[in-house]
């Protein structure tokens, strides 16, 4: 480690290597340009930020301890996406896009020439295939609401999927653009907020693109992803936010994993009458406000004088965290635009943050499939009260004495 | 926003008020000082980095949106720890807690006067109660191997815990040492690897503690959290880094889900004899590497010519990664020394990583407990076998002949 430490915020001087360009929305991926984020490309990286979001620190840990190579470049060997997603017209709309790299899964192939020539290039998108099995929808098996296909669903409950892994990839006009701010101002309060990370964000303005150290997304496909993209293939989605308390570990305070399983059920069926369906789960723990504040307003909400109850739901949020949520679902639409997805037929949400940002969007909603009473387990029900009050898609709202009284179980017991 | 843009990286100039000095190790939290991140302290703020991890991004965005105050300041009041974990003497040990505040859930407490003068002191470590509850473990209560009684475990399968939210806080120094490196050489390669991500890592030494914008960890406890530190408590524990695909969605390809469920159950069993069961969730998704990378060395296993075998498992992470595992369970212990943990009587886990990690700092470990080979799917037989072969802890290691043969279902099917 003898080389200068270079300083990315420092402007450039005469005699530098310029970024190599990248042209947001561009047609196709060679007039786009290949991402460049690695420090092997180091005169010409195009981008702020590093690849594998916050997972960049690990890595540094493995360099710092002598386990990685610092200039160690990928063999990408057999790693191809299990299945083709091509290019739809919206991979080349710079407002369509605006936070994943439409050809991040195909970089091996588009960018062969690059790699070939010693540039690190690395996928941002990944494309599996798996089998998945979960106990509820085993009970819906064994309850007949599912029944065995041998092909979306075998008879151990086991389910075929193609899972598709996205790593957040901005382009920061456009994210600025979806927000309805000014590009200069997001920058400058990304930098702010973070406590600095990446004074590039405000010393240069010429690279665009910025690949956040947040978690992404996950896709789960059921049925035929070729299909989708194709004006008669009906959709069914649920769009899921990270609980881990309950998708992991069924706390009983709110619907997080009932209403996944449940999506996915959903999904399963429109699988098996030809259509397909789509799990996306999105790394947004509580709220996107993180676990250590979401067990605060937990506390919060159960001591309050008057006990937990639906009218108090989200204000408890609201005085720890300044907002009662943080997901912002602008962005969320992108990786249905992606996938060429333009009508959801089937939405498993009741959100009407989560639906205003689709319909927005252009993505048509039709049917909106609220989570059936007998899933909500009896803690949650404060939690499912206070968002039909607040706006969420129901048949039944609750009336004003019920979200007045207690029904959240106390701390103690 | 028009006051000028404070680049933290430039050196300080006359006239600039100090950081309010931290004194890692202090036998109190008052001789310590307080954590500050927030914007709101600017001219003292004490380390690199923000709070919630890369939430902080989503706060930006809150910000620039304006859904949130740049300046918010929390309300805490009623968010205090559930139940009390109070100081051990690792506490002040600046060698023993090197990744976290141990003083993290009491700051509004032992910090109420500095948050009254106005600055912004911000809980790291939350504490709540919860019910849990999970089919893996019903079944074990259908199956007799779990028995309710009415304090741990109740009739309806509801597992009563005590949950604990931790963020990362690094004491720079004592990071370097636990991986034997010098915290000039760690903090550069932070710098490089992360794509130049708080250029105070390089520029300002005297900032020694960092709050890296990485998962944080979880912890569930099963009995009563009061009597850890005492020495006639016995300790039942699994370390669990997490897994989507399999903790979520129950993917057959691993044993992740399955032994997390085992766990629990041995952590039931424990605290149902008068012990502490502990869960420690760390969310290093697909060994530290991030789900792209998990998916593309999935890919390869089942392409590779002779098929998905633990002969060439670890080698497929490697081509692709440059390490077999990003992990690096050094700093796991401090956690487990933050309860005072000092010796653990059941260890549920295999790996003979965690293991050494946790004798090296000092924590005993009795009978360490495989998973049950019944509760291995089919397709994770190639990760158990290619684990075991690599020193993971077994009675029955697999032959060279078992090793070489395809046990893993193709990419296609």
């Amino acid at each position: 480690m003898t080389r200068h430490i270079v300083l990315t915020s420092h402007p450039r001087t005469r005699g530098d290597t310029a970024p190599l360009a990248l042209h947001w929305g561009a047609p196709d991926a060679r007039l786009r340009g290949p991402i460049l984020a690695g420090p092997v490309n180091r005169g010409i990286r195009n981008v702020i930020g590093a690849h594998s979001g916050s997972y960049a620190v690990y890595r540094a840990l493995a360099v710092a301890s002598g386990a990685l190579a610092a200039d160690h470049k990928p063999d990408f060997t057999d790693t191809d996406p299990a299945t083709a997603i091509r290019a739809h017209t919206h991979w080349s709309d710079p407002n369509k896009i605006v936070s994943l790299d439409p050809w991040g899964h195909l970089v091996t192939e588009v960018f062969s020439g690059q790699i070939a020539e010693g540039l690190d290039v690395r996928p941002t998108i990944a494309i599996t295939r798996a089998h998945i099995n979960m106990g509820e929808l085993r009970d819906a098996m064994a309850r007949g609401r599912l029944k065995p296909d041998g092909r979306v669903l075998l008879a151990n409950g086991d389910i075929r999927v193609t899972k598709i892994a996205v790593d957040p990839v901005w382009y920061l006009p456009g994210v600025a653009a979806r927000f309805g701010v000014n590009e200069r101002a997001l920058r400058r309060h990304i930098f702010e907020q973070t406590g600095g990370m990446f004074p590039e964000l405000v010393t240069r303005p010429d690279l665009n693109v910025f690949l956040p150290p947040i978690g992404g997304t996950t896709v789960y496909v059921f049925g035929d992803p070729q299909s989708l993209g194709q004006s008669d293939t009906a959709v069914a989605c649920r769009v899921h936010d990270e609980c881990n308390g309950s998708d992991v570990f069924g706390s009983d305070i709110c619907t997080c994993r009932p209403y996944l399983a449940h999506g996915i059920e959903v999904c399963i069926d429109m699988a098996q009458r030809g259509g397909v369906g789509l799990i996306v789960y999105n790394r947004k723990e509580g709220r996107a406000l993180g676990e250590v504040t979401k067990f605060l307003v937990y506390n919060a909400r159960k001591r309050q004088p008057g006990g937990d109850r639906a009218q108090t739901y989200f204000e408890r949020t609201e005085c720890v965290a300044g907002v009662q949520d943080m997901r912002l679902q602008e962005l969320m639409p992108d990786v249905l635009h992606w996938l060429g997805v333009t009508r959801i037929d089937r939405w498993a949400s009741m959100s009407h943050m989560k639906y205003n940002a689709l319909v927005s969007q252009g993505i048509a909603v039709g049917e909106r499939v609220p989570i059936p009473d007998e899933l909500v387990p009896a803690d949650a029900r404060v939690e499912i009260d206070a968002k039909k009050a607040a706006g969420y898609f129901s048949a039944d709202p609750p009336d004003t004495n019920r979200l007045a009284e207690a029904h959240g179980r106390p701390l103690e017991t």
